[in-house]
């Protein structure tokens, strides 16, 4: 049987372990995890420094064979959000119902992909006054669930974020 | 004669260069250029690695000494704006109609100070949607003049950006 | 209730994935983690450049408060294996039989606690020969589970070696 | 109408500010700004680690094409004066009578070009003896002007520099 | 008269010194030095950032050519041993009577050599239990010679190790 | 009996071979070298990188302690230049006759200290102007001992110059 398939998508400055608990916990899983960046296999570092690659550019991503999203902070969001494409990926994830991870600055790119309104979530304290003015309820607890929306504030979370994340996709 | 005060609001990361053209530009120009950090006299470092000091803690500026602030981009708004201090002098000088000059993601720092409303201004492409959800319209040209609030989009706008600057000054 | 307590081991240079996704899985899966190093509350640096801290000095553990032992790869077992201290902990927690983690280079502190003596392990291959003339039998699979002794190769085995690490504490 | 075009000749590990400032400067200034290096195009970076990229190679320069000269301090001058293209590029200028800028320890390119005998200027004073040797009469001032010569010390005298240097143009 | 020929195996992170006082001192001692390492006339960086050129790929090198090896310590060792070329030339040299000089980590290379049993020799007291697991008999030294085996702790012990290698090659 | 002292005068970012190849052999060759700077003890890094400690601080050293002196390139003689006694220290060993050995820009440091005027020597070529206008004879070879005073070019110089050198403090 066929493993369901996750997308996380990221770029240069992703917060290290934002990027790399969630991609390695969905593994632990049982999950197919693609990591999507720019460009197909290219070379990205992490905020901190940590090496990685990414699978596949976003460019040949088809949204709807992901039963989930994950998206990481750090300053990858500062770059992301700029993308079309990312933003038509979110949304058509987001239309599906399927569950969306966000952390610390991830919710800059659910901001331009423009699905926070009415939603009830968390991030890195820094965004609150733009995840505010997007039209969501901005609350300070270690992870918000509101329908398919998971989001939680920082490195410190990963572990609530998670166990969140993964019951959101067993439901 | 004693010199006219221009205040800088800064932290560790801003970009190198929207920081320091107008520092030594504001000099150069005849102004007294106070740098505030949250820390008097601490070491920081650009974004880019150009190490530099700030002259004074935030917490000791009394706004009213100021004819202008400035505001770099780079990664510092992202530490600036959740400062209640800094926001309080933005605010202060924005109530008194003084020119304030942000650049590229300066604008996170006036979002959160709550001064965009109705305004129009210009920044880095990347927060045009937290510019336009905090209520100002958005244009993408080298600076924006709109009232006292001065705004230009990067590096490369630098000398358009200080000129406007100075004449929104001396006006 | 109190929660089970798991002890990491660790210094500068550590690996930072197997070092950081073994902390959060721990915490994640329900167990109070302890990370120590020489210093308690140094500051450390991953061999990526990853920051942490330690929570508190080796010198100030009872081995017998803990349920299970951690080592990170990377450059830190090299350093760990000088302590005697570090030595005398991993014995202990062996002699208990209580779970104890090794992943890429952390077999080095094994070897050198004199605990792989006629053990079933793996390891980065840069060190099976020191592996084998520790008296152990060396294997290249992702994970290996011998008694109390579980042993990954490198961060890409990650998920197979916290699920093996989990049941084992479970047992 | 044509801008006027000044020329600055660079390296890698310019002092950063004391490349770019004046580079902006002289764009706010009116002027056409060709950055020169010893290939078109090449990335560099300053010894501060901003990054920057040439416009040109100097061997692809007619020296009768710029009104003005400028080169910046840090390590790059070390480099610079070893290229008989660039010592011939700052001699045809000085012979022009055009003004030339130097700050810091640009002074050695301006020595390697022969063109500091009889002259009166300051530099850092770490290469204060150099200048002497070469036949300049050394002065401890924020900025210098002897004939088409504008010297400064350090990034503290870019408004001063800078300030002379239009003044020297405009003449 | 043509020169003797000493190998110097190497890699990237090498001990910066251990590498390069010997590569230079034996060229000071009048032999020809060829540093090789996976691919010919690549750059490496030194632990503590020297940059070097191998001179040519060890897949090139026949060990016959040369009286005399050298390993540098440093973290080059733990990639080195993974090479059946590597382990091959330190075998063929070492089964011809020829030095063979090894300081700090480089141990870890004879180790996976299979030339250790038997010998007495010293080594950075990190991999002690390495080397004694190996079958040889370590000492606390600043050089040991066993035979046509030279070994040092560290970089302190470089004049020491490099007197005893230099002796051992004239006899 | 007492062995015989070299000094070594050194500061930040000393070209990291030129500094510590003479150090450590002058060590092999039977001396005591002190390693001094502008603090006793104090940490400093290498132009590439290597950290190294001074053992004293220039203030506190005898001149006529030392029957030697060396000065490595890289940046460091920028700085030591602009030392008093720094300058003074040069010149009562050269007065005495003493060797004195210069390697690639440590020349700026003994132009300073007014000790070149007649000499024949060489360097790296960037400082050739400096040297000609320092009133010394300039020539393009590997090392040139003139009197007491020895000098070479660059790295690949060391073995060269070392041999040179060892070779005037025997005479």
């Amino acid at each position: 049987m066929e493993k369901e398939k996750i997308l996380i998508l990221t770029d240069d400055y992703a917060e290290d372990l934002e990027l790399l608990y969630p991609y390695y916990r969905m593994i632990e899983a049982g999950y197919d995890v693609v990591m999507a960046s720019d460009a197909g296999g290219r070379g990205l570092k992490g905020k901190n420094g940590v090496p990685y690659k990414s699978d596949v550019s976003w460019e040949d991503i088809d949204a709807a064979e992901f039963v989930g999203l994950l998206i990481p902070g750090g300053w990858a969001p500062d770059k992301l959000r700029r993308y079309d494409k990312v933003k038509a990926i979110v949304k058509e994830i987001n239309d599906a119902g399927k569950p969306i991870g966000i952390i610390c600055h991830a919710g800059w790119v659910t901001i331009s992909a423009g699905i926070m309104k009415g939603r009830k979530a968390t991030s890195t304290p820094a965004i609150k006054d733009d995840m505010e003015n997007a039209g969501c309820t901005w609350v300070n607890e270690e992870v918000v669930v509101d329908g398919n929306l998971v989001s939680s504030r920082a490195p410190m979370d990963l572990p609530a974020y998670m166990k969140a994340f993964i019951k959101a996709l067993e439901e």
